[in-house]
C-alpha cells in the first residue's frame, strides 16, 4: 500500500501533479480511539466478569466506530456510532447508566466537534433525550447555535426526530448506589462543597476521536456528569474546549476527568494549541497537560487524542482510564489498567 | 524609574538576590480595560446626546474599576466593580438592559477568571440575580464547581447574600423594540435559524480585564445574551477559554460578539496560548485571531486584552466597540468607533 502510493507520487511529481494533500487526502488511513471514564480503576476493585464486561463492549464500540470508517464514513458519523454503543450500557456514566443528580435524577451533557471547519454543538443538562451525543450533532447540524441547555435544549429537540424517553430509562441500581453513598460521605452544608471521598463517582465520561479517509477529524464526548451534582452544575463535557475539540491543523481530544481543573485549563483546546503553536507532537502535549499541569493543580483524569495523521495518545493521571482504540494499520488495543494498552 | 529598576537589578545581581519577579512584583503598575460590547455602531446611527451617556459610563465604570487597583485592591475586585457599573446602566446588555429572550425574559450570563491560579466562575441563563458576576464571583471563590446554570444556580445564589429581584427589574423599553424588531425578522421554522439581519440585536455584552499591584492579572465578563435567543441558548460569555480567559504566564480576556463564532475558535484562550507559545505580544495575538482568524469564518466581535506588562489591545473586526482603558502611566481613553481609541 505504502509502496503504491509511493510510486503515485513519484510518478505525479514527474507530472508536476500534487495528488495527495498533506492535510486531507482522498484515501486517508482511518483511525479511532475512544474512551469510557478514568478514575480510582485497579484489579483490587474490578472482578474478572465485570473486567471482561467492560473489555468486550470498549472492543464493540470502537469496533462500530472504526466500521463507519472503514465502509469511507465521516469522521463525524463514527465518532457518534462509537459514543452511542457507550451510551446505550450501563457500564459507563453516559446515556443509560448514567449517574443520578443529588435529587435522584439524570442530567445529561455532550458535546461534538468537527476538525474540518471547526463547527461544533453542545447539550448541557438535558434530561430525556436518549442519546445526548446525536442533539448535541444535531444542534451543531441544524441550528445557528453552538450550545444548547436545560429545557430550552429539549424543545428544541422536540422539533426534530430525536428519541426521547422518561428520565427514568436511565437509571440504573449500581448507580443509585453510588449516589447513596456519595450523599453519605457529602457535606451537606448550605454551599456546593463535596467531600474530597466523593469525587470517586463523578468518572465514567465517554468519548472518541477519529480521522477519516477525508483527513477530517473530529471528537465527540457524552456524560451524566458528576454523582450528587446539584446546583445546575456544568461539567467539561459540554464545554468546547474543555471536554472537546477538534481542528485538522492540530488535533481532536476528548477528556474525561474533574471537569472544573479541565474547563480551568482549557485542557482539550490547549493540547491543540501545543501541537499547533509549539511543534510539539500530539503525545508530547497531551503527556505534558494530563501531567505537568494538570496533576500539579489537583486535577484528576484522562484524554485521548488523535493527531491529523492518525497518531493515537491517552495519557490519564489516574489508576486506569477505560480505553480502546484501532490504530491506522488496523491494529485493536483494548486497555483499561495502569499506563500500557 | 526604568534605570533605577536597572540599577536595584544590578545590584541585587551582585548580592544574588532577584528582587523583582517578573511574574508578580510587589508594586506592580496597575492598569485596567473594559468594553461595552462591539456591532455596528457608528456616528450615523447614534445621536450625540447617545453618545455622551455612553462615553459618561464608560468613563465611570473604568475610573470605579481603577479606583480599586489604585487603593492596592486586587485585579479581581477591580473587574468586578468596572462589569458591575456597566450591569447597573441600561445603556448595555447586561444585567439592568439585559436584552429579552424570544419568550420575553431575560437569561443572564456571566463569567470570571483569576490569572493566579487560573481559578474561575461562571453562570448561565440566571434570571432573578441582580448582578451576575457577583453570582459568577461567588461561584468560584465559594463553590467546588466552576460553572452553575438556571434554577440550580439561583438556588445556589440562595444559599449566599446575594441580591436577588424578578425578572421584569431588567426590562427596558429600548431592548423590548429590539425583541420586536428581531422577532419580525427572524425566520420562524422549527429550527433555532435566526435572520442574518436579527444578528444584530446580539451585542452589547460587557467585560474587564486588569492588571493589580501583585502582577495578578483578572478577566470578567457579563451578558444578556443574543436577542429573542431561544432553547437555552448559551453563547461564549460564561464559557471559560471563549469569552473570558485569565492566565498571568500570558494574558487576560474579555470578549464580546457572535458568541458562537467565539465559541468554536475559542478566542480568549486562543489568544492567550498564542502569548504563552508563540513568543508574539499579547496585541499580535489579538489582532491576528479578530482579524485574521474570526473575520474570515465569518465571526464578528472583539476583545479586550491585557498582558502580564498592563500592555492593553482591544481590537474588534466590527464597525464600533464600546470600550474605556486606564494604562499603566494612568492615562484614561474612551473610545467607540474605528479603530482608535
Amino acid at each position: 500500500m505504502k509502496k503504491l502510493l509511493l510510486r503515485t507520487l513519484m510518478a505525479c511529481s514527474v507530472l508536476g501533479i500534487s495528488p495527495v494533500s498533506a492535510q486531507a487526502p482522498a484515501g486517508h488511513p482511518v483511525a479511532i480511539a475512544i474512551h469510557g471514564g478514568a478514575g480510582t480503576i485497579n484489579k483490587d476493585n474490578m472482578s474478572a466478569e465485570k473486567e471482561r464486561e467492560y473489555r468486550s463492549k470498549l472492543e464493540q464500540a470502537v469496533k462500530a466506530g472504526h466500521a463507519v470508517l472503514a465502509a469511507g464514513g465521516s469522521s463525524l458519523d463514527a465518532v457518534v456510532e462509537a459514543v452511542q454503543v457507550m451510551e446505550q450500557s450501563e457500564l459507563f456514566n453516559a446515556g443509560k447508566g448514567a449517574v443520578y443528580t443529588f435529587d435522584g435524577e439524570h442530567e445529561l451533557d455532550a458535546s461534538i466537534m468537527w476538525g474540518k471547519n471547526r463547527q461544533a454543538g453542545a447539550v448541557a443538562g438535558v434530561k430525556t433525550i436518549k442519546s445526548p451525543i446525536a442533539l448535541a450533532r444535531a444542534v451543531m447540524v441544524h441550528s445557528d447555535h453552538v450550545m444548547l441547555s436545560g429545557r430550552g435544549a429539549e424543545a428544541y429537540a422536540a422539533t426534530l426526530e430525536l428519541d426521547t424517553v422518561s428520565n427514568d430509562y436511565f437509571d440504573s441500581k449500581a448507580r443509585l448506589e453510588q449516589l447513596h453513598k456519595a450523599k453519605a460521605t457529602m457535606k451537606l452544608d448550605k454551599t456546593a462543597q463535596l467531600d474530597p471521598l466523593a469525587l470517586d463517582y463523578k468518572f465514567g465520561t465517554v468519548g472518541a476521536v477519529a480521522l477519516d479517509k477525508e483527513g477530517n477529524l473530529a471528537a465527540a464526548t457524552s456524560t451524566g456528569g458528576m454523582t450528587a451534582k446539584r446546583w445546575g452544575r456544568i461539567g467539561d463535557s459540554p464545554v468546547i474546549g474543555a471536554g472537546t475539540f477538534a481542528d485538522n491543523q492540530s488535533c481532536a481530544v476528548s477528556a474525561t476527568g474533574h471537569g472544573e481543573y479541565f474547563i480551568r485549563f482549557n485542557v482539550a483546546a490547549d493540547i491543540c494549541a501545543r501541537v499547533a503553536y509549539q511543534n510539539v507532537s500530539a503525545q508530547q502535549a497531551a503527556d505534558e497537560v494530563i501531567h505537568n499541569v494538570l496533576k500539579p493543580a489537583g486535577g484528576t483524569g484522562g484524554v485521548i487524542v488523535m493527531d491529523a495523521q492518525g497518531n493515537i495518545s491517552q495519557p490519564f493521571n489516574t489508576q486506569g482510564m477505560y480505553r480502546a482504540s484501532i490504530d491506522t494499520s488496523g491494529e485493536l488495543k483494548v486497555g483499561i489498567y495502569g499506563h500500557s494498552q
